[in-house]
């Protein structure tokens, strides 16, 4: 935990891409690959058996592996050597038989993200499940729905919920779809030392870590990278999309949510503030995705290894992986804090004094007065101010057409929010097929 | 065609994304809109058909249009003003009903990005074949597999074509599996005008233009931007892979693979020179993806309207879909231009002398003299220069075991070829298979 | 005009941009490397003056050499080719001598983003001017401050723009500083074929076009491209801040400013809307600027041409001089529509009942009750509601420090402003200073 | 140091962006802060060096803080907190007083940046040095210019390593041009607690840190960081260009550069190869740049405080200071590591037995003999093969204007070389007018 990471490296993802999380990918990479020997009989399981033996993170000083990799620029040689010096030497004889640095660390890579993915889906569930009872909940109190920063029409805070609840949930979907394959090329990718054997250890390899088998080596190949980039940045998306309009709703003159937390968010010197914090840091962390997203999409590895499109995917990927996941993690936080202000939402929709609905009197009226005409008086009686219903059912165009009743009926937010409830109805139903 | 479209904007799927392509895209949606209100009944079939009967980009002034966007910051609404003028009363009042500019300029997006994206695909599949054809005629081409820029073991140009191959055919099928989908909500995503016919409309108007009905309006829900983003940016990373590997393999000091094509590439001032003009112009089109990528995963539209968000993205959108279509058109222009010079490989193979294949011999040796003697060993015979299996089969630690036929069959790089040829089966199989 | 270019690429930069624009530019670097050979003696003034008198645009068909481009990927070889047919032998002889085709595009680079900066600092000079009177006008006009979405404590509308005028100067001026060089090196950029002429040749074009002369040719050396991205960017950057307040502050809600222009902004069926569209387009032009910069930082040309990076350049400045043209464009048009509104954000300020000015409370009663006690005497007063002045003089705590009327004197805002109106002057000076 | 920080985050500036730097610079802040109220009378200088006093580093657990931090989104109000603790009552009321949050990390993060650059300029002048020694010593050594991976026309690397040298001190140029300021405005930037004293404090406070004085508080005004990302981007920029021609030239096949290390590059199992791993690690510095980049011009921080915008600063600064520092580190060393193989440049540039000179000939035989059939003529030499000289002074449009002996000479690489050996000189003389 350092000075930022509570902060900006929240939730269970961070642990998942540690430099201890890596070393442990690393050395289950290094210990499938010769389980997978021993299963095909290239040697004995003894071997095998004393390299998976001595394959425990502890074992290793991660300082010494991390300056020891500055000489071949990356951490697996080192680690090799370090495996071997700890095993007599007919396993040392016996360890990443056949593979090089790079096949390790895209193993490693592939193990680190599918842990790391495995937190952030939790804490996207987490998120969704209190997405969707906000939904239920809300499905009929009416809120202002607001266009480019103007009151436009009512709608309800329901299918707000609902409408962040869609995006997130199939976000995560294809997070969820992600698959991980083992890699194995040996130098070049031919598996030219193991022989004819290459397939079959490719097989068993992937098997012992629950990877998928790739058509061939994928070193140079890197859309697995680019497609967790891909899935991850839409993510972090949503979760800005979300966090973003909890800032907004938040806002002292709007005030329809709140984050209540004990402590967190309020002022020591500002006692009437209730800063939406962790909304505040779902948004940070969401807006650090994308330029970590093109850095990935960017390398392009030259013939049979990446001079230096390889390296520079571990940081942006672990990045992306921890920020990801701070982003989900402070995203639920925001949403299991939300109080909602159903008087508020009201209020708001009241401000404008029945403006909010000029757009369905106007409809209303069309075919009595001609759309034109309707329009012109509403906008006059909207821009007059008073009481509109009043108004309109006074105005010369109109007055045949309107009694103040039915004028009041029209300006009425609660009768006019069309198809909300059943598109809340229609997310939820979604939302609980799927998961 | 303007100055550097032909360069930079190649290919079929500019024309896709034109402004005459948005504009038909727009009208498109609208004819939709119209139509699927008369399928649910709200409206004469004739208003309907009037309406289509004007939806031709020929019947509008695309500078007007554009001229008049700059005050509501759209060109929906201008369109619909240039519709209903063309239109008598009747139909006028039923043109656009119900529906937002958003819902119009979205769905155009989505038809836009599928006919764009039909034309990147097709030459997707153009460079796959091509590839698929050179993995298999030089299934066995001996080639020299470099990494970190030196060489190091050898493989075989089929086993390069092959993972090419599988790399794009596989972030093709990516592309490939993209929905769109309409969108239709009205001012804030409630379809308020509609009254309860809402989701019949939409419905109705998703079966007219083949586009998928989404759960529920998804205006402030940019994940389908996200996710063509990440499948076109993941497209323009596989393209660049091959596209710099054909660059680097086209070094005149390589000479391994030669763009032939009369007249493009060559220099009037240098005759020697045979630029891979297309490979350059693919790799240039597939750099300027990521920032693009980045630009739509920005994008956090506000409570029911992206303000700035959302214009924001109809610019990096139809550059992405212009620049992956010219990536794709230059790859397969380059693959197809492709002349493979099975000699230039082979003679790299063995500027050497050997070495290359040093792993190969210490390997077999390392069970009789011991890894480690036998490693420095080979090394001080590699560094000594001169004619290798001579040199290994004469040296003290070696000769008694190992002849210098032997060596010299050690040092064949035909023979350590590991799986390469599998790799190719499969590759092939797999890509057969899918198509 | 296309169908989105008035929303999206308004201003005087899009022209400058143009494909006519460029070809004016290529035109203008062959006319003066002409012109420079016979300042030096290498071929006759006639000739020069005869290749200038064929350098106009409107003597070649742009879409001939876009379509000629393709085959070399560049448009100077077919420019080249085209001026030599409009002149005869001699003169013929003499266009493009020792030039390469990256010297005469590297060239007009420059003069075309001199062009289009020109014309972006316009407006930033003229949205600065704007932002100048506001802050001089409103330098005491109160407004509420607010952090993290909540209200925080009093200040200036002066303050605010004048620390909008301050940020977008000072970005202004590091566009005003960039300084462009002429590009003249030969294929390989030693200017061979100029044999001892070149420095002079290179030293007379740089005068004739008014660019710096570079130390040496420039054709692999992209920090001029570079310098001119991160200026725009972080002109965009600056436009953004202002334009996303100025949403902020027109929110229906806060009210603060309006966007008053005729016709623009408003919504032909919610009468009470008033859009604030040239922030909201200022915005939108903004967000799209750091992806483009990221594209023009990423290039690294190889060895002495880049073989994609180059290339891959031309769109994205192009976008990014038209973009942060727009940008510019939008700001101005925006500030000069603003319309600010005191009595709102008075209204607003008084909306917390003085809880606003806590802090200032705590500060004056901490010598006499301390820090702790005043603080939560203060806090306990706030959340009681009511009138905050008779809640504090009453106070047990509080009651003998503090009189009903000292209270109500301390929760004036109009007293606690500090230094916002020295800080306005402070802006105003150095403004007009730089001016 | 971690598993990948000795390869990813090389250098001196890794250290000054850790987080015991980012603490150190915090507590730099708030004792100035103190100090500088002290000086301008605000309180005891007995109080200010209470203050100064406890504000060291090893007197804070750095995961406590970071664990306190999250609930108010900073690290700083917790270290307030903190520093408040360790003081008696008189001076624990003088800590911080009059400032925000945000001031303190904004001030902080001056201070880091400020050291992380010292040490990126060190190593990019170590780098510069280099190469302008490099410069010196090949001004005359002949190698091929290579354009779009073909060989075109004799250089010198003395020219190629003058351009390196250009590119790399005038991008180091900027980044020591950058101005620190310090940040000083209280919660909404009117320094209102500190009544009038707010700009003495301010004033006296930048001294004390050796800072700049801004005009007016820039909380919301992101310039500075802006200015920062754009000159490292720019850094990063010039130092892939050239680690990436570093790693073309050491392939195999070319062989003109070696990087010379005891033990660092080599391969435990192929004993051949000498990986250019310097320059591999410099790239892969480089290319996490312009992502980075983006990320910190995206921020558009809303009224008075950021809200999401300015925490997703923190992360990509420290990370684009750490990685150009591990970029700058990595070039130096790669520089440092160098051999360059005049041999091999002189054979490579005799590949194509005389091709390379083609335009030479064509353009001193031009006049007497057409240019078309100049063109003509000796490309048909060329493509014929054999000694090209022999068959120049053979051919019937030729012969009667070219002996064998003047051919040769035309064909002479060391001959064509035109203002080469000028261009270095001048950009050594402009390097050490500059250091």
């Amino acid at each position: 935990m350092g000075l930022f990471d509570g902060v900006l490296a929240a939730g269970e993802a961070a642990e998942c891409v540690s430099d201890v999380a890596w070393l442990k990918a690393l050395l289950d990479a290094e210990a499938a690959l010769a389980g997978a020997q021993a299963d095909v009989g290239r040697f004995d399981r003894s071997a095998a058996d004393a390299i998976a033996a001595v394959c425990e993170p502890d074992r290793y000083d991660l300082d010494a592996l991390g300056a020891a990799a500055t000489s071949v620029g990356n951490p697996a040689a080192p680690l090799v050597r370090a495996i071997t010096e700890l095993l007599p030497e007919t396993a040392a004889r016996s360890v990443h038989l056949g593979a090089t640095s790079q096949d390790i660390v895209d193993t490693a890579a592939m193990l680190v993200t599918r842990r790391a993915v495995t937190a952030v889906l939790a804490d996207l569930a987490g998120a969704c499940d209190l997405l969707a009872a906000l939904a239920e909940e809300h499905r009929d109190t009416v809120q202002v729905g607001r266009t480019l920063s103007q009151q436009a029409l009512p709608t309800t805070f329901g299918l707000v919920a609902a409408g962040w609840l869609t995006g997130l949930a199939e976000s995560a979907a294809v997070v969820a779809d992600l698959r991980f394959s083992v890699q194995l090329g040996g130098a070049v990718g031919t598996l030219a030392s193991l022989g004819a054997d290459g397939p079959a250890v490719l097989t068993a390899m992937a098997r012992r870590l629950d990877l998928a088998e790739p058509t061939l080596p994928w070193h140079t190949d890197r859309g697995r990278i680019a497609a967790v980039a891909g899935a991850l940045g839409r993510v972090c998306g949503s979760v800005g999309k979300i966090a973003g309009d909890v800032v907004l709703l938040a806002q002292t003159e709007l005030g329809e949510v709140t984050e209540s937390a004990d402590g967190a968010g309020g002022s020591s010197t500002m006692p009437h503030k209730q800063n939406p914090i962790a909304a505040v840091l779902a948004r940070a962390a969401a807006a650090q995705a994308p330029g970590l997203v093109a850095t990935l999409l960017s390398g392009a590895p030259e013939l049979q290894r990446g001079a230096g499109p390889w390296h520079a995917e571990w940081r942006p990927l672990t990045e992306l992986l921890r920020d990801t996941g701070s982003a989900a993690h402070w995203l639920r936080t925001s949403v299991g804090r939300l109080r909602v202000d159903r008087d508020r939402m009201r209020s708001n929709v009241d401000l404008l004094g029945g403006a909010l609905l000029a757009e369905r009197v106007t409809t209303a009226l069309a075919s009595s007065v001609g759309r034109l005409a309707a329009h012109d008086a509403v906008t006059e009686c909207v821009r007059a101010g008073g009481d509109l219903a009043e108004r309109l059912a006074a105005h010369p165009t109109l007055r045949q057409h309107l009694t103040r009743d039915r004028a009041a009926e029209l300006l009425d937010p609660t009768g006019y929010l069309g198809s909300a409830g059943e598109f809340v109805d229609r997310a939820l139903a979604a939302y609980r097929k799927e998961r």
